[in-house]
């Protein structure tokens, strides 16, 4: 931790940015939500309108976490493979290629039936299959294939050996009743990748489609689909970066994957399920605790998208109260004379859309140092009336890092 | 058209932002005209001010239609002369040098008395003067000239040949009652374009000052004088760019040019002059139809811009409530539910200054999937304070076709 004035944290309510709800009389499931913590926030802070990466641009979530940490993705995107991957512990060198994986449930002619083999539950015999696929497929023309399982049904392929290029498409061919899709070269650079990928995925096939632990399954996990292909970043690590310590503590392996890159400590906080069941209040702790210890904190509660992705503005509504709780709760744990703290989303995943979108989030900054406006609830509207006026994700950052002392005088 | 989830259109009145009148108490041409429908469109729509190009820059036709169409005109700008080419369906290929030009009087000693050739009105005679001119000019030194004639006095020179460069000054001194300029190489590999071009102003006086054409006129056009040179912009395609087919229904050559580039639907709708007489509903109309067909239509309405190069602003006020009555026609005929409309301007033309200037102008977006605020008058300052902040030319389509479902998500 080094000698600053002040120390920052960012409270993200992952998608929780919206559009006007019909059902809400045309309120966003943020302003129509009773949030005293987030109003209280808002009341005494600076408060305006955030575009993650550019007015209009929908940000994925790994795009829109290195903008929020002040790595511009135009200039440092690789793809989400590597996250995926080094979320969940893998290696991902110079040179490899990565991609996310799903087990999914194909026919006999390959027709993908379910694309998560019915949402696996928590680990439920995947560590066997990735060990049978690994055994199968260890090694193709020379290229190390190493996979591993993740959440539910997931998983991250890294392939590290000579000569091979990211310019490849996706197996998953995103809907079911679709047949696998072959991989090709997009390049003819990518032939090799594009040929190992393929042979690869034939012999998940063959692994899997026999194996005693899909003998139950009503949706055998009979294939492993690779997508979201990328090489590892090239990330300066956030302490060289900013000039602060800093904290993680976010519910998805993608963007601990991210944390983990920067070099940043990547808390991970028992009952935070990244799901509507997550333990809010166990993940506020946690950041007053790495608050205690680093300069910087992120904190992302995953839920309010997770209903903005369900069509559900009552679900939604339902993780911004929780996102409200650990709010209120950093509200009575934190010295905000010696700390300034910015709550937005990282995008708008609308209940209209259920995916992310290109309109821009409700942000306030509070704590040391900002100059509170007359802004007196938190939400969209109410914020984009406030003093900060409109900014950018990858400004973020730098206004928090300006407030905590970390921030060099350009020029003299 | 494309299977997305709305429609967009932008209206602009061309030239509509001001600085405060004194005769108008201190309020805009915008501001003191009674606008209804535009202020049911403020009141019920997203509102905020924009910067054509950045705050503070003049921008030009040209660079402000580019920017608005999402194409960064810092990148993409290559001169007006090929856009005023194309308008009037000329071929500017790659390696031509192109210009737009306009008739002039000059007197035996090349002074220029008056720089339009009095205005001729509507191709009064000027298809048989550049027939004269082709004739007598067609090719020097192993370079095609090829001239075409628009309307007024203005029309295009496209050379074609080996070894051309853009780096070259223009013949048109701007101000009357001064020389014509010779043209002059800013770069030693533009010497042969400039000898050529002054080779081809020298032909055109030669061909044009005892020109049957000219004998009766006040001012006889006897000579052409090229002017805003540049080389074919390297444009993607709008629809390949943004994934919403375009149609584009404005009044000004140059701009159809940009349209014709990009390979939009450029509609010519009768009554359009591009004057103080235009038929604003007959152009609402076409908005209407192209909107049944397209997923994206521009229509610009020329005459505020002409109050403010007059200096008038009774006549400024006058092509607003033009501009009002085709906003009117388009909220009556158009579904809002599956459509977003933004109305703003695409610079500013002050009556104080009579030119372009960089001064932000009123935007407002309306309909399906906006934030309306509570802004409830459409002008520069009501609008300032809305929802929409203040953004850039270029941020506007990319905020229109994320609320259309173009706009693709980056990142995962």
């Amino acid at each position: 931790m080094s000698e600053l004035s002040a120390k920052a944290i960012v409270l993200l309510g992952d998608g929780a940015g919206d559009r006007p709800v019909p059902q809400l009389q045309g309120q966003t499931p943020l302003e129509a939500q009773a949030t005293p913590a987030l109003d209280e926030i808002a009341k005494g802070g600076e408060c305006g309108l955030m575009d993650p990466i550019a007015p209009g641009i929908p940000a994925g979530s790994d795009t829109a976490h290195l903008s929020l940490l002040g790595y511009d993705p135009y200039t440092y995107y690789t793809g989400r493979g590597p996250f995926e991957a080094r979320g969940i512990g893998m290696r991902v060198q110079a040179g490899d290629v990565a991609f996310r994986c799903n087990f999914a449930t194909v026919d006999d002619d390959w027709t993908v039936l379910n694309r998560r083999a019915g949402r696996i539950k928590e680990k439920e015999g995947t560590p066997e299959l990735a060990a049978a696929v690994n055994t199968a497929a260890g090694v193709i023309e020379g290229v190390q294939c190493a996979f591993k399982e993740s959440v539910e049904h997931r998983g991250a392929l890294v392939l590290h050996g000579e000569g091979l290029d990211p310019r490849v498409t996706d197996a998953d061919p995103h809907t079911e009743n679709s047949k696998v899709l072959e991989v090709r070269a997009e390049d003819p650079a990518a032939a090799k990748t594009a040929r190992v990928v393929n042979h690869w995925i034939r012999r998940t096939y063959e692994a899997l489609k026999d194996h005693p632990v899909n003998a139950d399954r009503k949706w055998p996990a009979n294939i492993v689909l690779p997508r979201g292909v990328g090489v590892a970043p090239h990330l300066k690590p956030f302490q060289a970066e900013h000039a602060m310590s800093g904290a993680m503590i976010v519910e998805v392996a993608l963007i601990q994957g991210l944390g983990e890159y920067l070099e940043m400590d990547v808390i991970r906080v028992p009952g935070a399920t990244g799901g509507y069941d997550t333990d809010e209040m166990a993940i506020a702790q946690a950041v007053v605790e790495a608050h205690a210890s680093h300069d910087f904190v992120l904190c992302n509660i995953k839920c309010p998208d997770l209903g903005g992705h369900d069509g559900s503005w009552e679900k939604k509504q339902a993780a911004i109260a929780k996102l409200d709780r650990a709010a209120g709760y950093l509200l009575d744990h934190i010295d905000f004379d010696h700390t300034v703290m910015v709550v937005t989303a990282d995008h708008s995943t609308p209940v209209a859309v259920k995916d992310h979108s290109g309109d821009p989030v409700a942000i306030v900054a509070y704590g040391v140092g900002t100059r509170p406006d007359d802004v007196s609830r938190y939400g969209e509207r109410p914020c984009a009336r406030g003093g900060l006026c409109r900014i950018r994700g990858v400004d973020v950052i730098r206004i928090l890092s300006n407030l905590t002392g970390a921030q060099k005088k350009f020029g003299s």
